[in-house]
């Protein structure tokens, strides 16, 4: 399934949920704990990625938008292109605040704070 | 999550997989399997529906548009607008055969036979 570049057209969700995420630099910053679909539009609003679980009971995500996830066949998981500096600043949600306002806030929020081209516009 | 009407914009992948699907006369199809993701074009493929397994070891999945299924609050599970000839007619596919030119070919084919616009022109 995977092309010479590592990249993939049609992945299964099953297959995303549950790999590694590294920064720029090569470090983990944690795990794809799902992704959010957009049911009236058809698109995919982000990936929600986990800290690793260090956070217990309160754990906090990531709303991190799909289209910067390069999937890195030697690492076996995903690169976003940010800095432990910016990934540190990002917003983080608790899982109910992921889906607050049928997901338009987590969303938005990460797509501004990333500088990522919105896809539902 | 849902709304009055049963619609919810922003779904988790993982509550997706495994929710039961439901022809128009009410009857089961199957069971949503996996959600196929489009990785380069931030779009939601298609729906993996199986059809309960008795097919077994050579089980064959139904491709069907993520925009026609309705969330039924009641039965608590998607419905389909698509008769029991139609699905019986339809496409299915074994899992190598989902992702087979990056998913084109199963996606192609399944929004054809349902008549579903395509979303990705």
């Amino acid at each position: 399934m995977t092309t010479a570049t590592g990249h993939t057209e049609a992945i299964p969700a099953s297959r995303v949920i549950g790999t590694n995420v590294y920064n720029a630099a090569g470090e983990t910053i944690g795990t794809i704990e799902d992704v959010m679909l957009d049911k009236t539009s058809n698109g995919i609003m982000f990936a929600v990625v986990g800290f690793g679980g260090f956070l217990g009971i309160g754990e906090k995500y990531h709303a991190i938008p799909w289209s910067v996830l390069d999937y890195d066949k030697s690492r076996g998981g995903y690169v976003v292109p940010f800095s432990a500096e910016q990934l540190k600043a990002a917003p983080a949600y608790s899982v109910d605040e992921l889906t607050e306002g049928d997901g338009r806030m987590a969303r938005d929020a990460s797509f501004a704070h990333y500088r990522v081209e919105p896809y539902w516009h």
